[in-house]
């Protein structure tokens, strides 16, 4: 059977006070509207249509970037959840099969729970609702079900009974219906209610009216969690860490303090890597086994090979690829190079688009300088080169395998392997200058 | 009608075990004595009284430096609340008006909850009691209060029967009262009492039978959380916080997670900045609009322009000022510095007392070597200036607009508009010393 | 009364999915099976036998490095807990007197839990089980105790009768047992059991059959959490870290966020310290009075004298040994250095091997140039020393007293006392090079 999802976020999400579209704000390093585009793809849906608003054209450029024109509806103006699925009928013209009606404001929706709405539909059902039982139900639709476990009808909580409202299975908004009924049934749905809206939960009583079946089916209340806020926004990361952190501790991470372990959508740890309190993962991530991983480290579209060591207070950037046993240590930038088996680079450093050998010895305070203002250059270190400390390394530049730099010497020439380098001044000492500097400038600051 | 406060800082604080004066301890980067002044001055106190002891001349120097001499009471030996009041009488001579009684360990108090308290009295009572509903009441003052909400009395917890023990609704200790009553009040009471201490809380029973009218007002349990303690100085953060973080959230700022992100009393954010984990405001920061301040930053005094990226590991001392879309990346101090617009600072730097101008772009390891030994001086870039990594400028000194320095210079004097300015050794190389070296120290180590 | 300790180690501990042993897993940076060696030395245990299973060789090794290889016993293959602790007999052979039964996944057992049950021989019992009171009883084996407090039996979980389930008094396998009944009665137990295990536990019943008198004595939960994953090892550290956080602050440490400092298994801290969020102590560390640790610190085997000032962003590594009001701020990591009251280095730099004198004030960007690729050497600075900014500081080398060094100068000899140092170009300047540079890079740029 084939798949489409219609992915509602046309929300204005007044509520964030954001210039941003409400669905272009992040959860563990994603766009919202990118998680729910993630969740059509993982459950093959062939067909995605993002249903927009009108108020951010640069949500209506990404979602053209990423369904391209024929997968982008408008709804313009808004006139309802009922609507904004009717919105996308033209887009989904011809297409037979099951329709998943998904928000782009529920980034955490994992696939098994729409899999069970789906399979539903499999077994007959021709409308199923996510519903999900809230600890405190307040102002949500209410699911209403028989005793066979069908689906009676959504009460919205404004017009519920008292023994409706006592009801604490609730409407998540999601749906899978097939196709052949969905747009048939939404043009039936009326707005004859206060609000003035046409509700897609309308079409439960409606396709129940024409003897359709509809059932719930039911999720975790933190499956379907919807971001309004930036309060919502920061529980919604705190529901994915908290997940995300126990199934990396299930799986054999030692996380210090968990809760101070912050992941990406994309992180991949393997087993028996170690990670101190306050590490910040980015997106784009790998980490290999045995690696450790200390205390105040932000790492970010990196590679961890096996056994290496990273922080405290290291920064890795995008294109920082360590293979096994790096040493990476505090205060020390790397971006956008590859750092051979065993190199270190131990004390506040920055080593941007460069190729270390292995072995390498990168000394305190080196600095790739691989910017001119106008283009960047690459660095490239020989296996166990030894760079002296402080050394600037004026790229585009190559330091021979086994070769070495003095400490404090810019390195603007190539050095062949084997070779020493220097790049600075020879000392030279004023004996008694310091002694009459310190009797000047006491009796300066006293004046002063 | 005039106001007045007596704050009260005379107690001892043993148990926060401290050789510093226990109201001088902070809470969001203020000392909780500034708290209540604060407070008072919102309030419109025109007359703040502080009623000190005689343990701690800090505290002492600190209040007279806060109100003046003539605002400083000293309570010596101290013999109870009523007494502590009673030492702010010649303060207050001559005023008339409502004072109120607060105290200098009790930080959160909001001025809403004042207002409350003198509300009352403009409508009426001459003595109003805030009061809270405790979550555990155990020990706290119980309000006995009548049907009418009048306020009976207040009964301490050890003379309290039984049904009254049960009452929830506590005495917080800050008072309103009328000053043609309070000092009348305050002569008239006893210390006949197992601790032989004079009681504020017994101007209540001693006004009604006066036939004075008393009223309790209600605030929450955490508006006079008292810090008796480390663990309840912590605790009063904990709540400060938790209420900021949410109205920064509530207001469009984006917390990654909230729970990591500490604030000062007087940070001011605008809406549509974004907050990674891990950051923490020192007092007098104010950041505009679209700035993302990145995870692990420490910013202090400083100011940051709209659409500015900050961190992560950035510092941002007193006196940082940044312009629009400035970039301040990692392991990278700027203290008393003011960053033109655009201008980048990305790695590594350490940018103290000087003026970048528009543009300016600063390599990876500079270092503004402001300081002699004796005295600080300015280094000032021009529009545009590119300075080559690892660059030390020895201030005073100016970089002209347009102008560069090669990697790894120590710049000494100016350089002028659109020139170059080199202070480098020329590279040298010596082939095959590596080499050489390396057989002769292997040989050495295996010897040692 | 002789005392001995039999440390059940010898379990797969396949839940933590780890190659490395489970008891060398750390919980406040001690291994787990170092903290059940520390409790039978801290109770005086003269006798201590590691029983330990042959699938880790480095756990074996450890075990041997600890307690010598009469302490070591192996049990091959493992058939139960009285299999375990039989495994000991012949290492304790000789021996009368208390013996306790402790296990090295149980890393937060207090040695006044112990006390109680050792007490309990003293006074008569010939067996003490250690018991708690569990909030979720599940799967525990119940301790059925009789109204004179003696214990009857221990009754598996599984195999509990209905009102034995309802107890909540649990085992927690801790036991202390007089040395002429322990291997007697291991004797006895048998693995007629579905697991076909011989259990210590049986003990109990077997030893009450014989006349002899068994006591339960109640620890907390928290004391003998043990350790099965990861998730429980997480929890083992944050027990660790509230109780200690809270003892901290008893004492007279501020911690401004306690959910952010972690501390080590043996961090000492005096009264009227700060400390800032997000600090990290490994192993190692003592801090005096007056010091104010500010946030993202990471501070290791290092000693802080009285009123320094370190961080934020600062690491001390071991060795780091700080005499009084000594500054060390951003970016700044100091290792194996032992630096003189009063002195300062307060910006990006590293300070390994060092000595600095009294009063020295070392620049930003400074390095203690320590490594020569097969030796570390030493660098001292003489009391009042002035650094320069970026300066390398090519060790071996010696900086006297009131001497100075340019900034961004090569030191590789000794400087004399009172002397000047510099090593470093003259800069030059070539007008309007950077001008036409920008030209020329433009349309480069353009072309490109």
């Amino acid at each position: 059977m084939q798949r489409a999802a219609i992915i509602l976020a046309a929300g204005k999400g007044t509520r964030m006070k954001s210039t941003k579209s409400k669905v272009m704000h992040k959860v563990a390093g994603r766009m919202m509207v990118d998680w729910s585009l993630a969740l059509a793809s993982d459950l093959g849906c062939d067909r995605q249509v993002l249903v927009v608003g009108t108020h951010s054209e640069p949500l209506l450029q990404l979602a053209k970037s990423r369904v391209g024109d024929s997968g982008v509806a408008i709804q313009d103006p808004p006139m309802g959840t009922g609507h904004a699925v009717q919105c996308a009928k033209q887009n989904l013209a011809g297409f037979e099969g099951h329709i998943v009606i998904l928000y782009a404001d529920t980034p955490l929706l994992p696939v098994e729970a729409v899999e069970n709405a789906f399979r539903a539909l499999d077994e007959g059902a021709d409308i199923t609702v996510l519903g999900f039982n809230a600890k405190e139900p307040g102002g949500y639709g209410r699911l209403i079900v028989g005793e066979d476990g069908s689906l009676f009808r959504i009460v919205e909580a404004k017009d519920a009974a008292p023994e409706e409202l006592s009801v604490r299975f609730c409407n998540s908004g999601v749906m899978a219906v097939k196709s052949e009924h969905l747009f048939q049934l939404l043009d039936q749905v009326d707005n004859n209610n206060a609000k003035g809206e046409y509700y897609l939960t309308d079409i439960i009583a409606l396709g129940r009216q024409k003897g359709l079946t509809a059932r719930a089916v039911e999720c975790d209340e933190t499956d379907v969690l919807g971001v309004n806020s930036r309060s919502q926004l920061a529980e919604a990361e705190r529901v994915f860490q908290t997940k995300t952190r126990e199934s990396m501790m299930d799986a054999g991470v030692t996380l210090t303090d968990p809760s101070s372990v912050f992941f990406s959508f994309d992180t991949k740890i393997e087993a028996d890597v170690e990670i101190e309190p306050n590490v910040v993962f980015g997106p784009g991530v790998t980490v290999q086994s045995g690696v450790v991983i200390r205390a105040f480290s932000h790492i970010e579209g990196a590679s961890l090979g096996a056994g290496s060591t990273v922080g405290p207070f290291a920064r890795l950037r995008p294109g920082a690829v360590l293979d096994d046993g790096v040493h990476i240590g505090n205060f020390v930038e790397v971006k956008n190079t590859k750092i051979g088996a065993g190199a270190k680079a131990n004390h506040l450093a920055y080593l941007g688009d460069g190729d270390v050998g292995a072995g390498a010895n990168i000394g305190a305070g080196t600095i790739f300088c691989n910017y001119d203002g106008y283009f960047k250059h690459r660095t490239v270190l020989g296996e166990n080169a030894f760079i002296g400390s402080n050394s600037s390394l004026v790229a585009p530049v190559r330091v021979g395998a086994n070769a070495m730099t003095g400490s404090g010497s810019v390195i603007t020439e190539d050095i062949p392997d084997g070779a020493l380098a220097l790049g600075r001044a020879r000392q030279v000492i004023r004996e008694g200058w310091a002694n009459q500097y310190h009797i000047e400038m006491k009796s300066k600051k006293q004046v002063k």
